[in-house]
């Protein structure tokens, strides 16, 4: 799979008449070769494309099948990189990096690989639905453990264990309950508070991310059932505008609408939700206004929150198509 | 302590006669103001420094002390930021930000910001010290359970769950053992090979990072004994140069010049060490050649590796001053 995608890449520079692409995100590289860098690595997007790679990545590299050039020094081994008219990832490479090598030069952007990466085939599918197993699989022991362990850094540790027992852990499990679960990402700390409990995780299985959250009350009290339901409510109506040919900001407005109904619009402080793959968060971004065309197996998360004197998000998988379908789905 | 280093890093702007320094990078916001961003977020350095912050930041950020300011949309908010001449992170700051805010302009490296945080404080000494000491108790249950856990996987997600349990974890934990041993980056995976096991891990305590590796083996046959007395030796000769006055290259040197004695030089695959602080890996780096001269307050690691049919790698923590003091020194 990756060898076709590194033909469409090439054939998408020549369209652009780029002399060389030079490609330094590790999961565009991953993408392209699957070759998935552990230290700094160049793919360097030609004719005859080649990886550069310190001598830490030679095994890994030279198993990718695209020629392998294992560099001493990358200064001096970008510096001969040639061409009027170069590629660059350009949300990506720093500043130093084009004041260093390509000042002077044509700069266009390699933006056409996240784009690829936007519409998932069958074999990443299969990789986030795995993901997404795992993910559902620690939630419900998550959800067993909320009666017995008393920290929020406890709880979130054991989530950590779990999702690395069985695969990898996305990014840094968030627990965050009582009067912390209104704040989005809290940094798990203090006793944990089960009258409200955020618990946001994902997996990552053969480099494919899930993401997940759920907001549990033990007691079920106070302004908890209220929020639950808006928030859950304005997912749903955000979860059926997941299909292809709405914009990525229809979306949005979807749960946006729901809340303000509520009166809650004003509490929710960020974006409705956001592509995933290789990255945790990748395009399409599910933002206010956004005009992103929604294209048939993109994979977006929806995750609608209010954050008052309690918290409440509920997040979600979706695989766009002609209806949206579910990839998560945890209940109790 | 913050706000003496804002008030720095302001007259270091004064002195450049930059009107407005954007920093980007959470470690360096953290640093300067006690604010570490969730989200994106940007300190503007100037006379009346202010942070710019998303909805979701803005809690935390407003008890820094610094004037905040909830931004909706930060496009807008960076495209009316003024001034002929602003600072950025250079290495940081990727092109299409100064592409889409600071073209035409004059830009000036803050790379200052990252010179300061390389020398630590009386605080910062504590909690690295503190993160140092729960990376060797981890170490310690880790090696316990060597003869009981039977998957690379298993062991690792252990470790992450005791870091967890105790402060946070700086890094993914790398257990690599028998032939992955030889891969320095090696993802945990398959069975644990007790004969030679690499463990490389690493603490986070309040925002402070720790990085240790043992190499264990419970056979101690073959191979092992010779490469390990070898990185050992290296280790030794790179801890006595880490004084004021040396050269970071000179502490690379240092131990290449053992490993050559032993004829493995051409094995050790990667630089000598690298400072450790906010960031795993930051300035100054211990890397061939470096005339970077280190300075008394300065924390490094040094951890020579040899990597062939087996891989070993030492890993210490030292700061640096008229002799070298260890942070690290896990003995079983």
């Amino acid at each position: 799979m990756p060898m076709e995608r590194l033909e469409r890449a090439i054939e998408e520079l020549k369209r652009r008449r780029v002399g060389v692409g030079i490609v330094l995100k590790p999961q565009n590289i991953y993408y392209l070769t699957g070759f998935y860098p552990t230290a700094f690595a160049v793919l360097l997007l030609e004719d005859e494309p080649s990886l550069l790679v310190s001598p830490m990545d030679e095994a890994l590299a030279s198993r990718s099948g695209v020629e392998v050039e294992v560099v001493r020094s990358f200064r001096r081994r970008l510096r001969r990189i040639g061409g009027r008219r170069v590629g660059i990832e350009k949300g990506y490479a720093s500043f130093e990096f084009w004041e260093r090598y390509l000042r002077g030069r044509q700069v266009v952007s390699l933006g056409f690989i996240e784009e690829m990466r936007m519409v998932k085939d069958g074999e990443e599918l299969r990789r986030i639905r795995a993901s997404a197993r795992v993910a559902e699989k620690v939630l419900g022991e998550v959800e067993a453990l909320l009666d017995s362990v008393r920290s929020e850094r406890e709880l979130a540790a054991r989530a950590e264990y779990l999702l690395r027992r069985e695969a990898g852990s996305a990014f840094e499990v968030i627990v965050a309950s009582g009067k912390n679960s209104s704040i989005p990402h809290h940094t798990p700390a203090g006793e944990l508070d089960t009258s409200c409990v955020i618990v946001d995780l994902g997996a990552r299985v053969e480099h494919y991310a899930s993401d997940i959250t759920r907001t549990f009350s033990l007691s079920g009290g106070g302004v908890f059932p209220e929020l639950y339901e808006a928030v859950l409510e304005a997912q749903r109506a955000a979860i059926e505008r997941c299909v292809a040919g709405a914009t990525a900001g229809d979306v949005d407005r979807a749960a946006r609408e729901v809340l303000r109904e509520y009166r809650l619009e004003r509490h929710f402080l960020h974006s409705t939700g956001h592509g995933i793959g290789l990255e945790v968060h990748e395009a399409p971004r599910l933002s206010r206004g956004s005009r992103m065309v929604l294209r048939e197996g993109m994979v977006v998360t929806v995750e609608p929150g209010v954050y008052r004197e309690l918290g409440v998000r509920v997040e979600d998988m979706v695989l766009i198509g002609k209806r949206p379908k579910l990839i998560t789905s945890y209940r109790k």
